[in-house]
């Protein structure tokens, strides 16, 4: 008989150190003798990834992405050899794969590859014997070059992985007991979500939740692969992401997320043609920056501001751009700011409740803090605020919303 | 025009830290600039490999050498790539390659692979138009495991690259000048050798000269590949290692080697019957143990001593299978001594003068040094003795044979 298949994932915080990762061996040993088969998915021990960045910096400040791939995939390769012989000591037999080994085919943009196709010929028959353990965020082109998925890329490979393999559950293993109602750094009274959408997640973890990164969510929910997320230095059940059932709808608000890693930029004086919105994103996409929230106002004077966030680290390139496109369009000055932060309020709920925007509007009011930027969608609202005031906005919404422990 | 191929393979204490990177980026650059297409093979930074090991030591001291060798190939992958970063930033293009992507093909030994062939279609292309950078001493066999070729190994992959390259050269660049005529810290006085033959290096590194394995000069003979060995940290002609040539048989003796990691073992009243030699190497074969000296005496008594050395690591469990061995045919007490030290002179002229032997003899009497055992061949001599007379007995023979500086 085949038995039904966990994918668990195990990231840097879990496997930090060697004692760490046999403490990860226990937990998988345990799995697989409650009488699954058991897929390992694990990222870089610790901080090896920076640290081999860092390596690569002393050397120039702008490597090859090539290299850099390289370089940095070495990091779970590491890992993921050593999980093994741990599991081996325990009594259990299990095999360690590369990316490349494990079939996992990307296209050719090195740091932040997209999987084309997983070819899990060779890991399904492993998996037939034994404890089959995977290397995260790597996968290789059709040149054979090694490639990453970019920051949070294991969590894809997870996913990616649960998905190829059918396996009943994802198991994503991180240092905190599952998803909170917001950071518990800013917030004390913060708490464990116990069942999230995919698409809550996908909107927390877009806005800076660190668990889950929005691509893994997209295809786990594209594929509708369940994940649990919980703690790896703990038994208890953290919280699983599935898709939309009934009993979530009564939740307006499930979380409060901050991002403080934006900077917005703002295009002044934009002509008020058709066509212009679209010739200056074209442009900014042309330059690989992704861009975030977008907001222009109704133009009275045949002219109007188009204000845009963009990562914080691509904020110099994002400027020079601007200014090309300014020029070329005949706008005016282009302006920045860095020291911004991104509050959002994300729940399911919110479609069939009217009011929830102007609760978070009236939370901030109360604390005194001005918004800066708004934007909405279906199950988020996102404003823009003071960076200084950003974690004051969180509790502030936080509370609002009587999210905390009662 | 196709332009000449040079091969350049750089040790770990080369490559140990930032800064001789991008000293062995600049020598590379040099090379390209002077007119070579240039193939580079580097080794892991400086004690990376043994720390890999230790970090798994932490976990099994009997670590699976599949997982093995996944954990110890990152070495050199992380040193390839940031060679190729130093490269580009002195202006010039590079490209870098595991094991598995240029295409070394190896059988399955896990941590002593052969290469088996080298597919090196790829980077044969990609010489034409930049620097191609290789990880040395791992492969991948057949079923796309990671393997490594065992210590020294990326002078295997050097040699094996500058044969399928059709190189003009494989320069060897280590820590040292070159080859010296005995172990500069041993015996002060002692000189760089300008030439030497393939079986002249080919004994001095089976007896325990560091500089190149016993198995990559033996590979460059078969193919007739030139080697160079000097030094990364100095512009000075190293030693050349090629054919014979008329002019090294003036040389009697070219250098004085040490090994201090061998063991004996005897087995004592061993029947003389035909056979029992055979079946006495092949039990130990079968344990996977390199015997290196074998001496027997002539029989007297019906029964002889058989005595072998083995490398010291593998003392104990030779001594557990010589045991099973005297049981099964009948022999005696088996004794080991692991307090031995291997001294040995090469020489290409020794096959055509005579006395070479007794020179050394005397040398070792002179120096009250007595001997344990003697075995020669056609260039080479060499004798145990008392492990802590061991380096008295090298500076004697060096001395002997007027082999110091003038």
């Amino acid at each position: 008989m085949t038995k039904e298949i966990i994918v668990q994932k195990y990231g840097g915080t879990s496997v930090a150190d060697i004692e760490r990762i046999q403490n990860v061996a226990k937990r998988v040993v345990r799995t697989k003798r409650a009488g699954y088969d058991v897929a390992v998915v694990v990222s870089a021990l610790g901080d090896t990834t920076d640290d081999l960045i860092k390596l690569s910096q002393k050397i120039t400040k702008t490597p090859s992405e090539r290299e850099l791939d390289m370089l940095i995939s070495t990091g779970e390769q590491v890992s993921c050899a050593l999980l093994a012989m741990a599991i081996h000591k325990l009594g259990e037999d299990a095999i360690s794969f590369t990316g490349a080994q494990v079939g996992i085919l990307t296209d050719n943009s090195f740091t932040k590859a997209r999987i084309i196709d997983i070819n899990a010929k060779r890991i399904i028959d492993e998996l037939k014997s034994r404890i089959v353990i995977a290397a995260g965020f790597q996968g290789v082109n059709k040149a054979n070059d090694i490639t990453t998925l970019g920051r949070g890329g294991s969590n894809l490979t997870a996913v990616a992985l649960a998905k190829v393999l059918g396996a009943k559950s994802c198991e994503m293993y991180t240092d905190v007991e599952g998803v909170y109602t917001t950071d518990p750094r800013i917030a004390k009274n913060a708490r464990k979500i116990d069942r999230l959408s995919y698409e809550e997640m996908f909107e927390l973890a877009s806005l800076g939740a660190q668990i889950l990164q929005p691509r893994s969510i997209e295809f786990a929910m594209k594929f509708s692969v369940p994940i649990h997320v919980r703690s790896s230095f703990s038994e208890k059940e953290g919280t699983i992401i599935s898709k939309e059932v009934k009993a979530m709808e009564d939740i307006v608000v499930s979380g409060v997320a901050i991002n403080k890693d934006e900077a917005k930029v703002t295009i002044c004086d934009v002509p008020d043609k058709p066509g212009i919105a679209a010739k200056v994103f074209k442009d900014i996409a042309k330059a690989n920056i992704n861009v975030d929230m977008i907001v222009q106002n109704v133009s009275r004077t045949g002219a109007t501001d188009i204000s845009f966030t963009v990562p914080g680290v691509d904020l110099a390139k994002t400027v020079k751009v601007a200014k090309e496109i300014s020029k070329k369009i005949n706008a005016g000055d282009v302006t920045s700011d860095n020291h911004i932060a991104k509050v959002s309020i994300v729940g399911i709920g919110m479609k069939s409740h009217s009011g929830v925007a102007a609760t978070m509007f009236e939370a901030l009011a109360e604390a005194g803090i001005n918004i800066g930027m708004i934007s909405t969608s279906e199950i988020k609202i996102s404003c823009i605020v003071e960076k200084k005031r950003g974690e004051d906005a969180v509790r502030a919404i936080h509370d609002k919303f009587g999210l905390g422990k009662k």
